[in-house]
This record gives structure tokens, C-alpha cells and sequence, in this order.
């Protein structure tokens, strides 16, 4: 929100209006609410991160009907008229995770691909992210006897949940890597602690604070960012100009993929 | 420059002039005849990258009896009263290089540092980012039998030079991981590349054309990167606010410790 203020600081004396609208990342239902309420407001312009692929799908639709542009931020739909989309490659993302954990862990461990996601299938970034960390390893290590596996776990708070994880990591100890394909790999750190299991090498998504903590005691090994501010500034800059200023605008543009580990978090802005 | 020319733009209407000076990396005396340059024209302030160590200081005494405020970049002397330091924490750069390498090569396997300088300790930031990379090891893998080898090899360009990295790699095979301390760690690469020694990890700093081709091959792993078109910004703009706005101005800003791999280039801005 940070980029979003700054945007409408630089913006507001041409009249623009900017209103907010939240939803829960663990229940669609929430996005269905406030793309109604969005509706109703008939807006000039809409910026939305497309994190549900259905309900994305029908809001679209229907700006689509009102002819009203819109901007995805943070996760892409390739197969939709969207003005322009900001954020990280997915894709590369996880191919980037796939090579520090390749690099991280002995050629002969298995890693562990984590979803921590309700509905896999609707989530279009993180299917994303694991295809690219799949091509990864099938280009890079194709004579590889690796052993790579897959589990998707829908709500990592149950205790339920978390009985599946130790029980799979207390019978594969040759998983020596783990990737969570999301913000929420401190689960999983929170996990490995309690098991004091400190020969996993992990990788996450997003420098939230739960996320920093574990990185600086050293249970997460890396952590993937992008800069959110610059997201968020520029997605409103960009409708900005289409609507206001008329001028075209392009319709890809991705923000860095980071690398942030203990020994760098500090200096990273 | 780029970073420089937009903090003109910015306040060349408070009546500010910037003149600018290169010297070689590879020869102080360069640094010498543009610092007595400097000196004539007596400006108001400097921005100053510290390269060499003496020199340097020869040149800070002079802006110092002149009461010329002077503000470094890139590299840091802690011993001087410099208005300000805006780079990258040499030291932590060094630590993040070491566990980058320490988490890709192999527990048993040997490590090279390689600094690519004359007169060594005349330049402060790679004797910090020896001292950061020596320092992860023992902190983190005070056990661990390890052995860590320094050369210093004062001029990569030389078939002498060359041939002694050859043969030191050649009578150590045991060597699977490089850090080379500064730019041009593309003259190792080289190396690698006509020796096809394809299964040492290698890092090095800076996205300079060379480098990058090399990290695209496979050859370098990783690059430590710093945005180096902020460094300039924020040197001019921290200048300016001291000399015109009276403002007080922070004495020490570090820039982001940036890894950049074949996986993040393309995206890196």
C-alpha cells in the first residue's frame, strides 16, 4: 500500500480518486464480496491481483462488459485483455529456487515442493512456480537420479496438517531441501524447529516478519522477493496514464526477483 | 553516471555545476593527476570513490585543511571525517559471497579467493571482503575442516598470471569453489572456460558485460551487485542537502547486496 500512496500523492490533483479493497488470501469468498462492491462503485479503472483463477476470471468478465481497463499486479492470466501486468515472473521464480536449492543440497537428496494452498488448481502463480522449478531440474540435471516430490497441503494451521509434514520428513530423512511455494514457509519452519531438524536447506517466498525471523536464525535458508511498493506505484501509474494522460503503456512489465538471505536482509530496501 | 546525471537534473536550478573525473582501477596515478585537477578548480564539495588507500587519504587531507566537505562512495575509510559513506558494507558482502559458496560446494572440497589487485592493502574494500568471507567460515563452520586459499594476482592480463591460476588449479583439483573480489572475475572465467573445468562454483562482483556473458554461460554462478546508479543519486543529492539546504545528512548509507544469477539477470534493474 505503501506504492499506492505514494501514486496517488503524485496523482490526486487531477482529480483521481483511489479506494481499497482487501481480501483474505485463504478464502475466495472475500474476493467475491469486494469485486461486488467494486461493481457497484463502477470505477474508471481497476487495479487486481488475480490470486483466485475463477473469481478472477468472472470479475474480468464483467469489466470486460463495462469496457472498464484493468491492471494485474503480482500474478499474471496470460489469456486475458488485461491493460498491463506488474509483477515477478512466476515461472522464473521458481526456477531461480530450484537453482539454490540444487546448489544447496547433495546431488543424491530428495526435495520436498510444498503448497501450502486450498485448491491448487485456481491458484495460477503457484502452479507457476512449481513448473518452473520442475524445468529446472528436467534441463539443468536431466541425467539426475534426484528424487523430487510434490504435496499440496490446504491449511498448514491444522494440527492435522502438520502431523502429515513430520511424518513425511521423520520417513524421507533424505529430503534435504524443501521449497514452500508461498509467504507462508514459516509453517514450516515453525515445524523444523520443534523436530530441531538444522541440516534442511529451505527456501520461501516474501519478507514478512514471520519469514525474517526465521531467516535470521538461520531455518529458512533464502527467502524470494520482489519490491511490493514499486508493484503497487506502478500499476496505478500505469492506469494513470492509459486513462488519463492517453499515452500507451506496456503490457509486461516485471518487477526483480530477489535473492534475500541472513547476510543481506539488513541492507535490502 | 546515470544515477549522477539525474541528481543534476534535479538541482541544476539551484545554480549547482557537477564536474566529473575518472580515473584508471588500475593505476593510481590516474587517481592522482584528477585529484590536482579537482583541487585547482576548489569546489564546494566532492564525491569520491577511495579506490586506493593512500592516495586517497593524500587527497582527503588537502580537502580537509580547504574545509571542502567530501563524501565517499563505493568504498568506505572509517578513519576519515567524511560526510558521508553511501555503498555497499564490504565486510557483509564478503560474508554473503562466503555462505553463497559454502552452501555449493561440496563439505570437503577446497575454496579460492582471488583478488585481482595490485598492492592489496591499498584497497580497503577487498581486504573487508576477504576479512567478511574468513569470517562467515569461522563463525559458522568453526569445525570444519575446510581449507580456504588466498592469492593475490596483481595483473590478470599477463600469460604469466594466467599460467599461475592454471597451474594452481591444475596441482588442486580439490579447488570447486572461486571468489574472486572484485570486477574481474571474468579473467578467471576465461580460465575455467579454456580448461573446461566445468564443476567449480564461481562468484564475483558487479554486472559489468563481461560477467554477465559469463554468468549466462554457466561459468560464473553468481554475481554480487550493488545499483550503482543509486550510489551516485544519493551521493549528489546528500552533497547538495548539506551544501545548500543546511540539512543534516545521514553519515553512513548502505546500498542493497544484490545476487544476481542466469536465473534473475534478465529482471534485474
Amino acid at each position: 500500500m505503501i506504492g499506492v500512496r505514494k501514486a496517488f500523492e503524485e496523482i490526486h490533483q487531477y482529480g483521481v480518486n483511489i479506494s481499497t479493497h482487501l481480501f483474505k488470501q485463504s478464502d475466495p469468498k472475500t474476493f467475491n464480496t469486494e469485486t461486488k462492491l467494486i461493481l457497484e462503485n463502477n470505477p474508471e479503472g481497476v487495479v487486481l491481483a488475480p490470486f483466485f483463477l475463477r473469481e478472477s476470471k468472472e470479475f474480468i468478465e464483467e469489466l470486460m462488459k463495462r469496457n472498464i481497463p484493468y491492471v494485474f499486479i503480482d500474478s499474471n492470466l496470460n489469456e486475458c485483455c488485461k491493460l498491463s501486468f506488474i509483477g515477478q515472473n512466476s515461472f522464473q521464480s521458481g526456477t531461480l529456487a530450484a537453482k539454490l536449492l540444487d546448489y544447496s543440497v547433495p546431488a543424491e537428496a530428495s526435495i520436498l515442493i510444498l503448497h501450502f494452498a486450498k485448491q491448487l488448481d485456481n491458484m495460477n502463480h503457484l502452479v507457476q512456480r512449481e513448473k518452473g522449478f520442475y524445468e529446472y531440474f528436467s534441463k539443468n540435471r536431466p541425467e539426475s537420479k534426484r528424487k523430487l516430490i510434490t504435496r499440496e497441503i490446504a491449511d498448514p494451521t491444522s494440527e492435522e496438517s502438520q502431523n502429515v509434514i513430520k511424518t513425511l520428513l521423520q520417513t524421507n530423512p533424505e529430503i534435504l531441501g524443501i521449497f514452500v511455494t508461498n509467504s507462508q514457509v514459516y509453517y514450516l519452519a515453525n515445524i523444523l524447529e520443534e523436530l530441531n531438524l538444522t541440516n534442511i536447506r529451505v527456501i520461501g517466498h516474501d519478507l514478512i516478519n514471520e519469514n525474517i525471523s526465521f531467516l535470521k536464525k538461520g531455518i529458512v535458508d533464502f527467502l524470494i522477493c520482489q519490491r511490493p511498493e514499486e508493484q503497487g506505484y506502478n500499476a496505478i501509474i500505469t492506469l494513470f496514464e492509459h486513462l488519463i494522460l492517453k499515452k500507451e503503456v506496456k503490457s509486461e512489465n516485471y518487477t526483480s526477483i530477489d535473492i534475500i538471505t541472513k547476510e543481506n536482509v539488513d541492507y535490502y530496501k
